[in-house]
Parts: C-alpha cells; structure tokens; sequence
C-alpha cells in the first residue's frame, strides 16, 4: 500500500470512530487497530491525535462541498434541492439514532475539550448554512436568506438530538414533513398561468 | 465534613466536569483534585466514574423536576408556563455557547459511548417532554400534545446546537422570539368578551 493511500486510510477509520464513539474516547491505538497498521508507521503519518482531528475535518470539508456543489449543479429548483437537505435526516436516520449528526456532535465535544480545531468544525455548519442561505436568496429571499437557513440548520439538529436520545423513528418521519411545510410556506406565492 | 456532604460536594463538581468538558474528557482525578480529597477517602464513596455518572443523572433528575413542580405551582397559564422554558435559552445563554445543552450533549456523549446510562440520561429529555405535554394538553391539545412537546424540545436541542458551534447571542435571540410566536400560534383563538 503507498504512502498515500496508507494516510487515507488512516483519516477514513478515524473519521468512523470519531463519529461513533467521540473524539476523546478513540485513541491513537484504536486507529492504528483498526487500519493494521504498527505504531512506527503509523507515527510516520501522523504524530499526534490533534494532527489526525484535523485531517479528519479537511477531509469531512471535502466531501461536503463536492455533495452541495453536486446538488447545486443537478436539475433542480432551490425548493427541490433544500428538499434533498431536509432527506438528509431520512437516509440516515439509522446512523443519527445511532450516535447523532456528525457535525453538530463533534462540534459539540470540542466546544467542551475547548479545542483549537472547534472553529474548524464550525465551519462545516457554515459550508450548510452559505448553501442553503443561496438557495433561499435564489427563492426571493435575499434579506433573510441566512436567518432561514440557519432556522433550517437548526432544526435539523435538534432533530437528530431528540432521535439519537429517543431512537424515535416516526418522530424524525414527522418533522421532516413538518420541515417540509415550513419550506413550502417560505415559497413565494405564483399566479397561476392566464389562459 | 460529614460522609454525605462530602458524598454530595463530589456529585456536584463531577456535574460540573461532566457538562463542561464531557464525560468522557473528566477522570477520576480531575474530580477528586477539585474536590480536594485523597484517594481513599474518594474511592470510600465511589468505586467508578460510572457509579458517579448514575449519581450525577440522579441528581439532574431531581432537580429538573423540582424546577418543573415549582413552575406547574407558580401562578400562570400554561402558556406562561412553556414560555419559561423556552427562556431557558436565553437564561443560560452563555453557558450554552461555551458548552451546549447539559441533557442534550451528555446523551449524545452516552450513545457514542453506548453506554448503560443513556437511557437514564434520555430520563431527562422525557421529563421535560411530557411536562410540556401536560402544558399543550391544557391548552386544549390534547391529541397532539406530545408531538408538540417534541417539536418544542427539538427546537430548544437546535438552537443550543447552533449557538455553541457559532457563539451567535443573536441567533438565540431570533429563535427565542420565533419559538414564542410559534407558542402564539397553538393558542386556541378566544372571543372576545361580550359586552
């Protein structure tokens, strides 16, 4: 295995155990466990847990532009494309009962470790919010573009909180229509066509 | 110092610890460094961090509940009765941008780690749910007052969410104020007295 696809695969288990059992509570070993990897290689890649934190959020950083620059780039009306975020609390709604949403979660814990990569993850939260603030801009909404989506960030959140602690499937069912009217609502009204 | 207070001094400083750097990030020495006991006389009264846990949930159980009883007896309307949790977030602003929601980051800490007292802990989100459900009940909510109860809950969950990742006084604020007009909106509509 190359260099590079060794360092790769060190952030892909990482990311994995950082998110299902927290950051503090994954150590180095469990990582170096899991990819099968000795210590003196592994030191090779990375020398502390906060070098591998930070890898971890580039990577989560990546991966979330491309899918919005993805959904942007679709076919698609704004509506239908804060729809595919709202759906986002369905497809995995297995996963957040689980152990909750990757980034509100994470950003949760290094406020507490007051970390110095807790901004860094914030920006995740602020890669949805522009997103979502553009599609709101693009339905009318240019004003109040950020206040809404950031209504929208948030319920989401608290969503995937009350789930993880109920595991309450029918509830997350229930708020995403919920979420749904809510945007239905923020739609501007349009005459329907004159014959 | 007498073996309860000392008992209670611990479970104190252990909910502190817990709320503001996570379970997981406090050991048993961080503990017993703040409340200033040996270690003998510490493991006298606990054994392991998760006999201190079962401890610290306890007691927010009590507590909760003893703030909900004395809200429920307070002169008001169910109406002013949801309204004072929802100020809760503004009440504990600060507290909530440096380190979230104490029942919300303590169950998401706890399903990470799987542990055996998340469902204890998720005890605290129930109290609070089925406090509020009593609120729409009585507002003539009867069918749909937990589902209002939940969507409350999940809204306060991400609102502490958001403000802990963006440090936003403001955003806290708006939401607080869209909550309230939300709460308006479930108000049965009432005639006006007839003269």
């Amino acid at each position: 295995m190359s260099a590079i696809e060794t360092r790769r695969q060190i952030v892909d288990v990482a990311d994995k155990l950082f998110y299902e059992h927290g950051y503090e509570a994954t150590s180095f070993a469990d990582i170096a466990g899991e990819v099968g990897l000795s210590r003196g290689n592994f030191y090779y890649h990375f020398k502390s847990k906060d070098q591998i934190l930070e890898a971890v959020i580039e990577r989560r950083i990546a991966k979330t532009g491309a899918m919005l620059n993805a959904w942007q780039e679709d076919a698609g009306s704004p509506l239908d494309r804060i729809r595919r975020f709202i759906r986002l609390l369905i497809a995995n709604s297995a996963k957040i009962m689980d152990y909750g949403c990757p980034v509100g979660t994470l950003c949760n814990e290094l406020a507490k470790l007051d970390h110095v990569a807790k901004d860094d993850a914030a920006r995740l939260f602020a890669l949805y919010r522009d997103w979502l603030a553009r599609q709101f801009a693009a339905l009318g909404h240019e004003t109040e573009a950020e206040a809404l989506a950031l209504h929208l960030l948030m319920r989401s959140q608290g969503v995937a909180t009350l789930a993880t602690a109920f595991r309450d499937g029918d509830f997350i069912r229930r708020e995403v229509a919920d979420m749904e009217a809510w945007l239905q609502a923020q739609c501007p009204v349009t005459s329907p066509p004159q014959f």
